[in-house]
């Protein structure tokens, strides 16, 4: 996993650097560059080198793994892998203004750092060299196939946009059923995933059919993946999270216990959780604790459970459809199995 | 005009109608494809249909006569023309909200009506479309000819990043020079002119060298542009320009009448002028005209106009370098004339 890592990370640092060099030297103008560099995990609050790397980089893992699952190498997968990496994160730049999240991967994130408006711009910035690395894959394709890569990465970056605002509009609703919540999740979450895979068997060479189950595939480990970290949103350990016990419940977030929680409640305590929403600030330390005793009472926290369990194991099934062999498999298997066991 | 307005319009509503038909219904969610239609003047606030259009389409249209100039047809232009526009309004709704704009063409911003996470949605969304307008284009082009379209559309986001980059990083700045002021503008607004001109000779089959001349006159056009819009800023007719007269004065932006004033005044009536800078808030009007007679007692306005007249020849003289016919590039021409006195 190491060279593999290294490989994607010499990959976006090779598309970002490119850019970088033609940024004028204008004195007291923000290095814009750096702070991409800082999100990615590169560089501290001051620009000098962390010596360690920040993220899972799952997402361009999965891509190389499926590439190599088709019948590729792994070189094949590495610019396609640095552009999922790079839209990856630009999202998570963009998210993280939407949602006001102070921290993230233990570090403050980019606009609590250096203010909204800049942090819009390096969102934008990651977006247009995202585009830059898969132009990159794609001209090493045959032209139509080049095209379709390009084509669906852009598709995916609309259903990306399409889900964060569902997620959004949740927010300001009082009914939330459980169908809207996994329709914003494939969307916000899945397809990213499932266009990782399907592209990672795309540079491979692999046929539309073929490809079309490692989307499959990608899109059953988006789903569970989301639902896991809503799992440990609510009862994840602070220490391997980075935030604090209940996090999404203080940030009142429609995450699916929540959803859960309100299918099971009684009317009474439906509407004493509805009503909690309605506050415009984050909730109290005594209210999140009363959440949790409810999500305990009503067995939430089991259900959860279940239902990351069930995910994972449909991600197992649509890996086992792929009909290849298994010393192919293996490496995305790796994956399945680590993120059904993750912590944080 | 009309029509190749209409040609543009079309090829942008047929990119978005695309995704907008896959946008899930869930009651309660904003409908994110019609708040773009609202922007770009399709739509009003409870997105009914205007029956107007809105924006000046002024790149898309250069995009246009650049490739008629360049021996291609219009409708070669159509795709890469609606990209460059989807472009351009992506920038301006996330610019509205780093600048904490109010109005855009008489009417409130997206973020002042939907809140400022759901207009980094709409803002990201048209960067997304516009990678669909723009690989419509490419994928009728001779594959290397298509990539280089869109790897020159990507590197130019990035230079008007950069641009807006500098831009905000100059509001916390006491010296900005007018070199830094050229640089500035030079990547936020006249890279996508000169990407305009350059693209639309490249759908038409012109050489590199041909396609080279075209970007030089839309980066020259781009210029002209906006130290045109800097005067309009301060002294145009708020009927005109949709702004209060002095705007810029007021939000305290380092545009170039500023900058000239600051090289022309005593250093004491120069101490003041930064003094104004520090305020936290937009100026209030005794300030402003106080700004306003500075500008009067040192010439300033006269000093804009040379300068607006200046870079206009100069885009006149670049058009001539084409080397064209007279009968093909006189449809260029007469927007470089019609920019050169307009009032808003």
């Amino acid at each position: 996993m190491e060279s593999e890592i290294f490989v994607i990370e010499e990959a976006m640092r090779t598309i970002i650097e490119r850019q970088a060099a033609c940024f004028p030297v204008v004195e007291g103008s923000l290095p814009i560059y750096h702070v991409l560099s800082y999100h990615l995990g590169w560089l501290d609050e001051q620009f000098q080198p962390t010596g360690v790397s920040s993220g899972k980089r799952f997402r361009p893992l999965l891509c190389l793994r499926a590439c190599t699952a088709a019948g590729g190498t792994w070189q094949q997968a590495a610019w396609i892998a640095a552009a999922i990496e790079l839209l990856h994160n630009f999202t998570l730049i963009h998210d993280d203004i939407q949602d006001r999240s102070l921290t993230r991967r233990h570090r403050p994130t980019v606009w609590a750092v250096w203010g909204d408006a800049q942090a819009i711009n390096a969102g934008d910035a990651l977006f247009g060299l995202s585009q830059l690395a898969a132009l990159e894959a794609a001209s090493q394709l045959e032209a139509a196939r080049g095209m379709e890569l390009l084509s669906r990465l852009n598709e995916t970056v609309l259903r990306i946009v399409e889900g964060q605002v569902l997620d959004l509009s949740f927010e300001s609703l009082d009914a939330v059923t459980k169908d809207a919540y996994f329709v914003m999740i494939e969307r916000k979450t899945a397809q990213l995933t499932a266009y990782a895979a399907w592209a990672g068997a795309m540079v491979a060479g692999a046929s539309s059919e073929l490809a079309a189950r490692f989307a499959d595939f990608g899109r059953a480990l988006g789903l569970a993946f989301q639902v896991h970290d809503d799992y440990l949103g609510v009862w994840g350990d602070p220490l391997q999270t980075g935030k604090a016990r209940g996090d999404d419940l203080r940030r009142r977030k429609k995450s699916l216990p929540i959803l859960i929680l309100l299918e099971r409640a009684s009317p009474d305590d439906r509407a004493w959780i509805r009503s909690t929403w309605r506050s415009e600030h984050d909730l109290d330390p005594v209210t999140v604790e009363r959440l949790l005793k409810l999500l305990a009472q009503y067995d939430v926290e089991a259900a959860m459970k279940e239902t990351v369990w069930r995910l994972h194991a449909e991600a197992q099934a649509r890996l086992d459809q792929l009909g290849l062999p298994v010393e192919r498999t293996a490496p995305l298997r790796a994956i399945v199995e680590r993120l059904a066991v993750r912590e944080g």
